[in-house]
């Protein structure tokens, strides 16, 4: 077998066999094929798409290509969740404790990660005390006894798809539908999944820009964990506004211990509810998507969701008091107000932007090097469709120091109030269950 | 600039500037610009192609990227003539001195390279004493003196071009239009040359299988040469069956020879004046192709063109008795014949696979270090469309060796005889002088 006729048949339109496929991505891995050969076959698929097949088999050699976690120690059907990112995106804090209460194993291995605010383990640690420095052992334990841990990232997941990344980030083939849906779904599965459910962000401040793209996005990595026995769903949901209020770590721990007690922001809680239900449903604890959201819902209700948060902070070292007392988490020692210019109604709040604005506080890492501060960012008070007087504040900056003019002026650049009306843009476009 | 943004331009068929397209060629042949950026663009030009514009600017691009020959010292038009490759081509041999003969001038800058004979320096080699190691003074005189030399090739031309030829070899991006034409075109400028004739071969010794092919790529290169200020014309011939019927270096010599003297096998004479009589336009010694082809044909008659044959070889050392005795070429010491094993008319003689037996004879280089026996070959004595009876001579083996059976076998192989009769092959297909 030779690369070159692998590129070649790509090039023309044809489909590669799971053969081709593991053959480039063990050479890949082992450095036989260079990267040269390997930008030209990103190139040849990103004009000539892969079928089911090929992507199945992409997914799984990548998997292949280096450690895999083993949760079959842990009983029941560990569901995993993935958002393909987006701003101020509280629901893996909220999902964990909430699925977890009603029986689903959350086995959670998480990153830290680059971004406008920290990955789920830096938010995590605002709760003081807690930490995910735990044994394999340990987290499988604690999954079994409280149906939920967290714990940081361990071996070497997934080189194939890290190397091949790497590689598509600057020969511009990273925009590719099966490249990205096998990326995603091999971390998932060499995470040790057996069942995930996806949220897929569209709009201004995600990857996928239009409905359609994610939608594309969403189904081909539904065929593509059908395919190789992981139950999959997906959620299309709206980002063009940042997700819930807080964004920022503290802020946002604070955010999901309200929406757990049942007063979080409609849109926060909406998404996590679609989201957990897909989860309790995939993990076997309901039979429809309507029942698995009336257990969800009555456990917020009666207090199981909450008190799971609390079982799970403490099982890990962490505060629990800080779900009563939410100010014992980290603090900043200054708040500002940002006033609106005019009266009207917000027409966009650009996610991507504000987010940056919440990086610059000190709320996520630029870099790998950067401290963050766990403390810091950005509360709306308002949202798309809200209706702002002139001079009321509409969201409030948490800051450690008291130059933020050049925040200000980007947060101001980037929210846009104009008198006319109009409709709460839609949170969940589609719903894909398969 | 960034390379990035090039190779995403073109993946979204998007037209490069000059700018762009020098910023690739002078970082790709600095080192600057890796491999995998570079075979990442290659695809996406075989997608998404490149315009008249593109295709200049990335010709000149490879032309600047190293030496390029000065002929300015030389009077009147240099003419160069380019054939993409094929079996027993012998024109380059015929072509030189009769176009001199009419005063069109001749600077040859030649090579040996691989193939199933040598090249042009190689087959003038079997002319005694002749030889190549010239100065550039001497040959500029030369030139001026007698309208014809041949020099090896010196300097760095084109190095951008290897690179990127070597690369798209290991990549499955040969076979592109825009880049093959930009690849021959930027060899031919780099040597000087002020005005080109292309010769595309077509059938199945050539690179272009197919007529539709070899006419696209012969416009790209004739549109890309009056882009660049080099008037250009082209001829698509046909490479089914070897041309003329001597397929070896001291063979084809003396088929250059008969042909100059008008004695010729007919395609091979009638490739040579079409070609001529565009190198003799595009030299400004005629006005119309007809004009030229009379001058040329007069040559032949006249004895004119066969002198300019003998003062060539002799200017450059060699024997010049060979043009009148044949026999003081190197000889091979045995010739058998391949004797047709039924009556029929001659339905196809594969090209390549010819030419592969010619080089099994040892008539031309698989590597560089391969020794040449300019004295070894076949000589054709039949061609597809003429009749032969069973036990007749199809051609003649020149061998230094009696081990001749799995050659006699390749040959046998691939040469078909039958009972239909049919009509000879076209030789010229197109003739495209803009």
């Amino acid at each position: 077998m030779r690369m070159y006729d692998i590129i070649a048949k790509k090039r023309d339109g044809g489909n590669l066999t799971t053969e081709e496929i593991n053959f480039f991505i063990d050479g890949y891995t082992d450095g036989s094929i260079p990267d040269y050969q390997a930008s030209a076959l990103a190139m040849a698929v990103f004009f000539q798409d892969m079928n089911e097949e090929e992507r199945a088999a992409l997914t799984m050699a990548m998997v292949n290509s280096g450690d895999t976690i083993d949760l079959s120690d842990i009983m029941g059907v560990k569901v995993d969740k993935h958002s393909t990112g987006g701003v101020g995106d509280t629901t893996t804090l909220v999902l964990a404790p909430l699925v977890a209460s009603v029986g689903v194993p959350v086995a959670k291995m998480s990153g830290r990660g680059l971004g406008h605010t920290g990955g789920t383990i830096d938010k995590l640690e605002a709760v003081p005390g807690f930490h995910v420095e735990i044994t394999s052992e340990e987290f499988v334990n604690l999954v079994n006894k409280n149906k939920i841990a967290v714990i940081g990232q361990t071996g070497n997941l997934t080189p194939a798809d890290k190397k091949l990344y790497g590689l598509r980030d600057v020969t511009a083939t990273v925009n590719s539908i099966p490249l990205i849906a096998s990326s995603i779904m091999s971390k998932k599965i060499a995470s040790g999944a057996d069942a995930i459910v996806l949220d897929v962000k569209t709009g201004a401040g995600a990857f996928m820009k239009s409905k359609a793209e994610a939608e594309e996005l969403a189904k081909a990595m539904v065929s593509i964990g059908n395919n190789v026995g992981r139950q999959t769903m997906a959620v299309i949901s709206d980002m063009s506004q940042p997700l819930g209020r807080a964004i920022g770590n503290a802020l946002e721990v604070k955010e999901a211990i309200n929406t757990l007690q049942g007063n979080g922001p409609d849109d926060l809680t909406e998404l996590s509810l679609t989201l957990a239900s897909q989860m309790v449903v995939l993990g076997g604890k309901a039979e429809t998507l309507d029942e698995a959201r009336q257990l969800l819902e009555e456990n917020i209700k009666n207090g199981k969701a909450i008190d799971k948060l609390k079982e799970f902070l403490s099982a890990q070292g962490g505060d629990e008091s800080v779900v009563d007392h939410p100010e014992n988490l980290p603090k900043a020692s200054h708040t500002f107000e940002l006033e609106a210019k005019q009266s009207g109604y917000i027409q966009e709040i650009v996610a991507d932007e504000i987010g940056s604005a919440a990086m610059m506080l000190g709320a996520g890492r630029q870099t790998k090097e950067s401290e963050i501060d766990l403390s810091v960012g950005l509360v709306l008070n308002k949202k798309v469709g809200d209706y702002v007087e002139e001079g009321e504040s509409i969201l409030t900056l948490h800051s450690n120091t008291t130059d933020v003019d050049s925040i200000k002026e980007k947060l101001y650049e980037n929210i846009t109030i104009s008198e006319s009306n109009l409709d709460t843009p839609t949170l969940v476009h589609t719903i894909i269950s398969e």
